[in-house]
């Protein structure tokens, strides 16, 4: 669809959380089709998983974004989606590649939302994509253990803060979950909980560096609890780390069914955005320094810093197979 | 209402889609209204088609839309709406005609979707009025069992295809149907579908000229089947016939009810719209021709020009008609 | 959260319907998670008025706007929340005060909508505020009673009305309630309705000056009646007062259950809206002065011009109590 000032920022740049709504929604669609492309009871495929996403190139109003999804892998009772998401400028006709990812979807029984269904099973074309797809199953499944066990942390109000410190930039935002963000289950839509995500991200950003910016790149996100409609969601960002170029941004996902007395509130998802700081002209300007103070924030940045030096190994290489493509 | 940034392309002038939704729910509610306006079972009007809508002059972003709807014919189980779209300068207090629309309803019980109910008459000032009204009725009944006939064509991708071919600047949209697309029935309003039609029109236009378009007009559009919440929709476009300055556009859309088996996916919908390219200064552009392959594209620009021809000659008439007033 | 292009005017400036909308989410809120906190039946808190809210600072796009509230006064059946709204510019960083705004709650079950619950009291921390709040609860009772007469009033068309008269600039706009528009009991949100309210009375303000205006305060709004899902609802304004630099419109909201035979339409909401006219610079600009015909427009602008000697004198004071924060 055509991109328009609402999905954008001041600078014209769409907004990274448009993109990934955009993209889910695509994962949903396909991944809920197949899952229903037998007899049998009727389900909708709920988001359990999205994995590392970059966004490899800027995406302005005024363009068409072109997203296609294919089914690439299917477990007992989840399927992996692989989106790919093109820029167009209808004007030029000039096409970029803008994003690649991978969701991971469980379908849920339309009567029984407690219910995981059995997904059918694809054909591969290769003996050797059945075992990739195996092979890559299961490194998600552990890496979902791994991050549900750094869920306790909360964040706490910082009062007179000193600029580039962790509590001068870190940031929330409250939301009520309506019917439009909500699946036929009544549960919020993944794409919809990562848009919020980006947009607190992008604040956190804008205030540490007090320039344009736009998301990088997205960590793999895992969607630990549903979110039921009538929820209050508080989303709340925090800066961790500072690269050169780039800010690393933690983003956690508090729900609380506030009509429902039976639970209280709980961590429904958590994820780190990295964000770069863009001149006029489009290109990287250098970033602040982040300030740490505490013990916590020291050893969070240097967990940051592993994170960045990872990527950017593993960077290099994606940017050179999408330059062979 | 006023005309916000997102009901607007890049270039300032405001979708004709956004008109379209607009004078959709205004048709809606005044038919609703009526159908319940004498007790018995409560209904809601349904949008079973709407009558060809020229687009008489350009909206832009911060002016307000006037719309004025009336009922101008009842038969047993319809409601012809007669629609007028006026646009207004606030600042200067210029006021121009937009839009003349005719749409004829039928109202569906609010506990039986499937049943349609009767009409209560209105009165007419005129005897003639109901007269004209019949054999307008009449005339539009022909028609929908015409276009019923042609809607098993399918638009296949193009692999690699040269400029200004079909294949060049076909596209298509998918869109989950959410609950704000939908009537108190669960069914997408006619307003959306026509918002998304637009949509995808103006990217086929702007794909082929590489200019700033806008709607001219839109034919006859039937509305053959109802879209139920929940459903996946695909609208597709298609460039069928270019004048000197005018670009004529097939648009499809298709439902697919994804989490219900028992039906497979079914052409929901089906219209032609007219593009023209405009220079800054408001003029329509020359536009570059279309270049046909097949000796169905071929067929299609033939039967395209006969439409062109007799509209032209009847919306002279037209325009006659709008500048005596 | 940022605001988007969507949210201001053609000048930037957002529109005091979105801050209202804002207020009142926040209210809704704080309020429902107050009145869940104890065991018993669950509800949702419905907005029964919002005390006059002045516009101390206009907010622009890509500021963001921090919103907070407090629950400040209980009583057996209503709650009584401050929210404030500060606009933080995140490229400077420079903060502003722009609201500070009163708004009462009513918990209604969420298993029976004509259900009153009680709400559990809170605590004081001096015990003046106690009496301080029961003094401002029967003053809103009061005045209550008071506007609940006032609401007989019908706008009817003009023809020809001549510039600057009461005719010429009185507007109305119509809206079909979707479910995004309602809370979890099938009500419209407070914020929805109020939003819509200063649309209608910003063209009734922009029709009359002919200039780039803003919200510059919203007399206390109470909202008699619930409104609900699948209602029509006329939004109708008309200049009741003009000062040398300000207007003040009055805004009626009319509902019609147009599906429901049992109820005809009914008045939901009334209130005053003041305007300002703004220079480019941000000054505030003379307004031509409304040309009353009829004695009741006559008796109106007298009444007007009570309401803005009397909030001039308190306006005074509050802006010094602003400053002495």
């Amino acid at each position: 669809r055509i991109m328009r000032p609402d999905d954008a920022n001041v600078a014209g740049n769409v907004h990274g959380g448009t993109i990934l709504k955009m993209i889910e929604e695509a994962g949903a669609i396909i991944s809920t089709r197949h899952c229903n492309s037998q007899a049998g009871e009727p389900c909708v495929a709920a988001l359990a998983r999205v994995e590392r996403t970059d966004f490899l190139s800027p995406v302005c109003i005024g363009e068409v974004a072109n997203v296609s999804a294919e089914i690439t892998y299917t477990s007992r009772h989840s399927v992996e989606v692989q989106v790919n998401v093109m820029s167009e400028n209808i004007l030029t006709g000039a096409k970029k590649v803008t994003n690649k990812a991978t969701l991971w979807y469980v379908p849920l029984s339309l009567k029984n939302v407690n219910k995981v269904l059995e997904v059918p099973p694809i054909q591969y074309v290769r003996k050797e994509q059945e075992e990739e797809g195996r092979k890559r199953y299961e490194e998600q499944k552990l890496d979902r253990l791994e991050t549900k066990q750094r869920n306790g942390d909360v964040i706490f109000p910082v009062i007179n803060p000193e600029p580039q410190t962790v509590g001068y930039s870190q940031s929330s935002l409250i939301h009520l979950v309506g019917p439009s963000d909500c699946t036929l289950l009544g549960f919020v839509h993944g794409g919809v909980t990562m848009k919020l995500m980006d947009e607190v991200a992008g604040i956190v950003a804008a205030r540490h560096c007090k320039t344009n910016i736009v998301t990088a790149s997205v960590d793999a996100i895992n969607f630990h609890e549903k979110i039921q409609k009538g929820s209050v969601i508080t989303i709340s960002g925090r800066m961790t780390f500072t690269s050169n170029k780039s800010m690393e941004i933690e983003v956690f996902v508090d729900a609380e069914p506030f009509v429902d007395e039976s639970r209280g509130r709980y961590r429904a998802v958590s994820a780190f955005f990295t964000f770069v700081s863009l001149s006029k002209e489009g290109k990287a300007l250098p970033v602040p320094q982040l300030l740490t103070e505490t013990e916590e924030e020291k050893r969070r940045f240097e967990e940051g810093k592993g994170r960045y030096l990872q990527t950017k190994a593993k960077r290099q290489v994606q940017l050179q197979q999408v330059a062979q493509q």
